[in-house]
């Protein structure tokens, strides 16, 4: 059979399709999950990849309607109506997977100049004798200084203990990196200076290693934040930490072995070592950026919620149990405030925030929603409580995006129609799923604005529980149908309506109305999920039109990138988070009111009895 | 009975002696061990003290003999002819004191205006509110920044850990410890900030722990080091930590634990806290220096003998295991060479020797023996490989420095008269007794030139070892008598000879003789309690008038007290150290010839067969 071989990146899936096969069949022959509602039909426009080498077919017209010519221009196709003529190298975004892939690592090679903080100069010294008995270290601190014109001030200690047996078997040759005048790690003269990168969030945890010096993402990887077996939500791992100074240390500990089994598996894929990362950039909430640091917690978990430090910071990672080069720093973003970490600073450094122009409404939605509006050179966070609703949890079928989550729901003229991950036997519903759930129910006029479900053909009433189901006990993996109840309904409609509220105070503290927002960035990986229409429909976004919106992906760990690549874009976060306004939500004299109205689905007004 | 107070310092006892009681008769009553080799009887002229303060009787024709006119106006006296007439202070230094107190730790005041590294800042903060939610760390930096016009950049991660606990205990009340931008510690605002010198010696280490505000010496304390059980010299401590790095973590855990104990005992003694020691500065011979940093050592027992790191330097007190304040570094002071290390630097800094005009010859002799000639404003220095000799090793009935050595020797118409240590039955000799010893029978004639022992009366022969017999069997605490043996005597004269080496090669290398030498100081332990005239007479020193040569005590550890209270005298230390010339011995092509003519005894002859 006549072939090509395709290379799937960054997933790193390769194989060979005949002549006669479309991109979303080879993706199914392959086992990389694509995510494609209408079957292949071309309907649906959820099968995005972009085609970065080799010949395809021509552009069809279902990808002239969903794609724009920026986009095509760009080589971006729909998966489902594009033939391979020759090999091809494709990239699937994380949006257009299904899961396991929603840990969100995708390693985007980001445009930057890069200007690390750790650089590295080769060195040829000349070795000792009896006319020149100078020490290694001040050998090694004379030639930096001499044909390098670095000055270096000290040796990183547990780099000096390496220094000299190194010097003698690699020939008075070797890689001196410096960072800030101090000599953090010593390598062969041809080794490679490596960067970590790390969103650390409550559930999930993403990784990126680099190449310090071309500013390229070598590996990425994603795992579950090893705390959750302490709590799923940032509360509960607080309340454990401030048990006990074993407890929190327990905590530290979790997310120290995860931290450098990830970094152990990064190196792993390009055959590299911990030792050859010099730097690392961690962001994360306030709550995981004090526990990683194990940090006091106690003024965090209670009003006013003040952090232990805002400010960026250099750790050694050995201070924190992190296995990396031995002198190697982590550098640490700045928080804003207790519920405004540091991933929310580096989403605003990937986006542009800081030097956007016109009115942008940025989110990083999660269990804690921060929202940071841009207007007029200003920005302003804030921080939603939004709880675990959209992870699946206080959901009666709810689970978290993995395999069998109904991710997606269509509800037309009565007929149920949706998409699993993996496209597995449906066992519950995920984020995506239930917010589109609700969506399509609000459409179909089964849930009123208020929320209350309509006895229509679909909804069933025990007279305890009304419930929607979804999928039928037959077609189910669980031992029962798969429902949405009127309980479901109502935490999403805190979720939302706690999210909404973020906004709409950002608005007003501003004179500003829905319509004035020119764009809406949505980070995160549940952002990149959720269908930006259903988000609409039950008003948790502004009703703006859909080109407004723009899905980043996990903006978060892309910031991190920047920052551990660029010194000058670390500079910009410093920047930037100190002169980000904050409000504090509860505190607003409005907040009971537009919080009100907020739990209404459908469009936000104001004045709603 | 009527009677007087009498304060003896440093060691700090004190009690009441009766009116006509000599300060000699006072000191046997208190327990201090108060060199007497004459009983007390005015002649032998050891007995040396310094009042302080308080109305004593008048000066003696003896004390007019042994005592200067100067040293009267300063208040010296002899503790055997002086009487109190009222309540008295009296210094008696560490050469009129007989052990236990020879691990060397008086604790001088030193005169130098206190400009430590670390400076403390009272503060108090605003508590946060909702109009002010800025983190405890931020508070803290921008109150330092404002109020104090200090600009930090970063807190230690270990001090921030405690930071917001402590805040809230202490009211918002605050001490913070600044070093060069980091905050190390934070303590009560009535806290003390303590600083600990350390002269860390391959058989003692002396510690001193200061008040680093007004730079006073708050309390010392001796151990031996505890390596000892890995050897007794260097040579051999470095072949066991060449052997694998658990050795090598073993010698280090050793001196790391003896460090923390003595920082405890330090502590405990003044009611304090090993948290409140801010700063250590740590002065030590190459060899003791890496192992205490875990430094490769390979390469340092091997010619050329080359050190990891001769540059000072700072490193946190955690990565080396010591518990201190959580942030608290230690300094390192600057090693010169493989055997010249920071101990020598140190001592050159105490006794001013980098601004000495006159031409000065600085000794610090030990198992290693370094030596200083200063002349026309250079520094030059050597080191001899003295051995361990005047430790007592490889000497028949030679001992340490404890209760029962004999430590000094006196022969006189054939009558041998001795003293030892706590004027214990007589066990064996120490190295002053050796020494002492070695230049009595000299000076009798019955060691010739060469250092052959004559069969005189005294001296026995049993066909195969001759020795002369310093303590009869019946009088010695032993099975058997206390002798000096042929074979002690070639062992004294290596060790004489390999200083005495070093002090003639580095004349020959400035052009100038013995007598252009107008003063000869003599640092460390064994130097400070060695009978100069003893050691003229076998050569070893040069042959000059007395009252050239200065017996110091432990300079090493005065100029770790210098280097931790000022940070001018560590600049000093640090300049000095990079002018500081070095000559290897070994490769003088004059050495061999030199060598052999300083192992003769008595006064050095360029020219003897």
């Amino acid at each position: 059979m006549a072939g090509y071989v395709i290379d799937f990146e960054p997933i790193g899936r390769r194989g060979t399709v005949g002549a006669d096969q479309s991109i979303l069949e080879a993706t199914r022959e392959l086992g990389v999950d694509l995510v494609n509602l209408c079957g292949g039909a071309g309907t649906c426009g959820r099968c995005r990849v972009q085609v970065l080498d080799g010949k395809v077919s021509e552009i069809g017209a279902n990808e002239q309607e969903h794609l724009t010519k920026d986009e095509l221009d760009k080589g971006w196709r729909l998966a489902c109506e594009t033939y391979p003529q020759a090999d091809c190298k494709v990239h699937v975004p994380p949006e257009s997977l299904t899961a396991p892939q929603r840990t969100q690592v995708e390693g985007l090679e980001v445009a930057v100049e890069p200007d690390p903080a750790v650089v590295a100069h080769p060195l040829e010294l000349s070795a000792p004798d009896l006319s020149d008995l100078r020490a290694d270290g001040d050998r090694l601190l004379e030639a930096l200084e001499q044909e390098r014109k670095v000055t270096c001030t000290s040796i990183d200690v547990e780099t000096l203990r390496g220094l000299s047996p190194r010097l003698r078997s690699q020939d008075w040759k070797l890689r001196a990196s410096v960072r800030e005048g101090e000599i953090v790690a010593i390598g062969p003269p041809e080794g490679r200076q490596l960067g970590l990168a790390v969103d650390l969030g409550t559930t999930k945890i993403a990784g990126y290693l680099l190449d310090l010096e071309d500013g390229r993402t070598l590996s990425s990887h994603g795992i579950m934040n090893p705390q959750i077996a302490y709590g799923e939500d940032l509360i509960s791992r607080l309340s454990r930490a401030m048990e006990s100074r074993e407890e929190a240390t327990r905590l530290q500990q979790l997310v120290v072995d995860g931290l450098n089994q990830m970094a152990a598996v990064l190196c792993e894929e390009i055959e590299g070592d911990r030792e050859q990362i010099v730097e690392a950039v961690i962001v994360g909430n306030t709550a995981m950026h004090h526990l990683l640091l194990r940090l006091a917690v106690d003024q965090l978990a209670m009003a006013p919620y003040v952090p232990s430090i805002s400010k960026s910071q250099d750790v050694k990672a050995r201070d924190l149990g992190l296995r990396l080069a031995p002198g190697a720093y982590v550098h640490f973003l700045p928080n804003i405030a207790g519920y405004v970490g540091s991933d929310h600073v580096s989403m605003m450094l990937a986006t542009g925030l800081s030097t956007a122009q016109r009115v942008t409404l940025a989110l990083d939605i999660g269990t804690n929603t921060e929202v940071c509006l841009v207007s007029g050179g200003e920005l302003c966070s804030v921080s939603c409580a939004s709880g675990p609703a959209f992870e699946g949890a206080h959901i009666k079928h709810g689970m978290r995006a993995a395999n069998g989550a109904i991710e997606s729901v269509r509800l037309e003229q009565g007929k149920v129609t949706y998409q699993t991950i993996g496209g597995a036997t449906p066992t519950g519903l995920c984020g995506s799923g239930i917010l589109d759930a609700v969506a399509q129910l609000y459409l179909a006029g089964i849930l009123n604005r208020g929320g209350r479900m309509d006895l229509q053909p679909g909804v069933q009433d025990d007279g305890d529980l009304r419930e929607f189901i979804l999928v039928p006990q037959e077609d189910a993996d669980g031992r029962s149908a798969i429902t949405i109840t009127q309980k479901d309904v109502r935490q999403v409609q805190l979720a939302k309506g706690a999210i909404r509220t973020g906004i709409q105070l950002l608005l007003q503290s501003k004179g500003l109305a829905e319509d004035d927002i020119d764009e809406v960035i949505i980070a995160g990986a549940f952002g990149t999920y959720i269908d930006v229409g259903s988000a609409i429909a039950i008003g948790m976004l502004p009703h703006l039109p859909l080109d407004r919106f723009r899905q980043v992906g996990n903006a978060a760990g892309r910031g991190a990138i920047l920052a551990l690549v660029s010194r000058a874009k670390r500079r910009e976060a410093h920047a930037m988070a100190g002169k980000v306004g904050y409000i504090e939500l509860a505190s607003s004299p409005d907040f009971m009111n537009v919080y009100t109205q907020s739990m209404y689905l459908g469009p936000y007004r104001a004045d709603e009895d």
